[in-house]
């Protein structure tokens, strides 16, 4: 069983799981990578490699074989599903186990696509399964925070090549992730209005660092970009949950994201990329934060952040929090702008 | 100028340094990485390729080729030394201009040389480097923090493969050493006692995540280790401060270093790493943090982190702030201790 431990010293939570399987001797300089396999699980036909399907997108009529997404239980999970919650101290150390879900959305059955060559519908496909299985989880009132987030190559963590997406179930609330939601809550209190909603007034005014928009959406390189060409995007209008998208506007997003990750392809070489939507947590739980789920609809606005990895990451960033950019934002967002999707 | 800004959600500084130079154009799969360049700017006899030198060690009646250990300014500066502070909004952002100082510690004249292969006189050399440059960058006063940490191998973030680290000095306190010098302050506050000398005495109790021990110092995989192997070393005796060593405990700190590079390397096979020494702000500003500085002697216990870069880090983490470690800290921890330094 996996477990969550608490650093006593920062408070940040980490997952110990050792059922993902590096042991010492596995760590060599290069990692395995699945990319030129004879079978790749996540192939039509291969069904039957991965674990019981959890989700799946066909045409009426398929066979099993012929569907358009499909979402199935991490092979390697971090976390186990099956249990009860159980705090645990040990001496002074704080410990949980480690239930929670791991779920990959096999997001095409083409094994070499990338994001930009989907069709419309078929990306709209991929958000209605990360929305779908979102409102699924929720259900599950020990799922603090629902995380969505894609890996692309292998400098960006992934393992296999055929086009996927991941999404973990939590018991926390993840460190960075809290400290947005609770950036925007002081913003709130202090000022009565949403954080996000002030910045995107602020940066359609200021022009430079937007890459794109639209009725719907924004794209800029933000302000203090942690990363070279990190990416976000935003919907205009406030709303605190991506889960609560509607069809027209999921569409829309679609559409956005694929014009955004085609900027990037074409800018920097198709470099490998993460990105994750910062949504909500878990609205059906209504306790963590006492006096603050009554604000969060009005305090949050959820975004996805992009993240493409052509840097590493060094060891001043790594033991300081503290990052060091190379390309300012302004300059980012000029490139991508130039760049057309 | 390089600049600093702060993200107005969670208030992290990043720093933009477009001095350093990378253009767009620039990003490529696989970047630059000296190492069978013709001519190396850290090799004796090269000491006009690098700025003018700011400390160095040399026998008596030596050369000016005949260094042992020399500390020059980065090249490529993240942070400018000259002018003054200044703090500026801009809109709803705020930002300063980054002021800062970036040196570089060559380790050594051998090229070919890792921290293993130093004599103990070398090792001890290279710590005094940091402990002297750590105490006359404190001086200045503009200086809040002062980061001294090295990156080993290209996946660790070095451009060049001849043996250095680095000595940064920051208006601002990062981030991560912030949040372990309040959780720190915390723990003091609530129980008057140093959160590092009680976890010391759990896991000397413990002993299963022991690395190795001797009179002095303390080896550990934490509790919560973020990534696979990642080991601490501390002083048993409560110290708040790096560079208040003295010359007798920096010397066993110089074995008890390479003797963890040591087990790292065989069992690792000499992976890239990070290294950073965590320890006090800069003990003459006394106004950054009201009613902390007259705890931080007693509150904090300065410490070395090593990071081995075995793993990729995922867009799981970047995202989120939530660390996944497939390598139980007991069991790296076991590995270490088999093996010898």
């Amino acid at each position: 069983m996996p477990q969550f431990r608490k650093d006593p010293i920062t408070e940040t939570w980490v997952i110990i799981a050792e059922e993902r399987g590096h042991r010492p001797e596995d760590f060599e300089a290069n990692q395995y990578f699945e990319k030129d396999q004879e079978y790749c699980p996540f192939d039509p036909g291969n069904e039957d490699m991965t674990p019981p399907e959890i989700f799946a997108v066909r045409p009426q009529g398929a066979k099993h074989s012929e569907w358009q997404v499909r979402v199935v239980p991490n092979k390697y999970p971090a976390l186990a599903i099956e249990g009860k919650l159980n705090r645990e101290g040990r001496g002074m150390f704080d410990m949980m186990n480690g239930i929670g879900a791991h779920e990959v959305v096999i997001e095409t059955p083409e094994h070499n696509y990338d994001i930009p060559d989907y069709k419309l519908e078929q990306m709209d496909r991929v958000l209605e399964a990360y929305q779908r299985r979102v409102l699924d989880l929720r259900k599950d009132r020990r799922f603090r925070y629902i995380l969505v987030f894609k890996n692309k190559g292998r400098s960006a963590g992934a393992t296999l090549a055929h086009p996927h997406s991941q999404i973990i179930a939590l018991s926390v609330t993840p460190k960075r992730v809290k400290e947005k939601l609770e950036g925007a809550r002081e913003h709130y209190l202090d000022k009565k209005r949403c954080i996000f909603c002030d910045i995107i007034s602020e940066e359609l005014k200021e022009e430079e660092r937007i890459v794109y928009q639209d009725s719907n959406f924004v794209v800029w390189s933000p302000f203090a970009a942690r990363f070279p060409f990190e990416t976000w995007i935003l919907p205009r209008k406030h709303n605190y949950d991506f889960a609560s998208i509607s069809s027209g506007d999921r569409k829309q997003l679609g559409r956005v994201l694929q014009d955004t990750i085609t900027r990037l392809n074409n800018a920097l070489q198709s470099p490998d990329y993460n990105f994750l939507i910062n949504t909500s947590p878990n609205p059906n739980i209504k306790t963590e934060r006492p006096g603050h789920f009554s604000t969060i609809e009005k305090d949050y606005h959820w975004h996805i952040e992009i993240i493409p990895r052509i840097t590493s990451v060094a060891g001043f960033e790594w033991g300081s929090g503290f990052y060091i950019n190379s390309t300012p934002p302004e300059e980012a967002a000029r490139y991508l702008r130039e760049n057309f999707g």
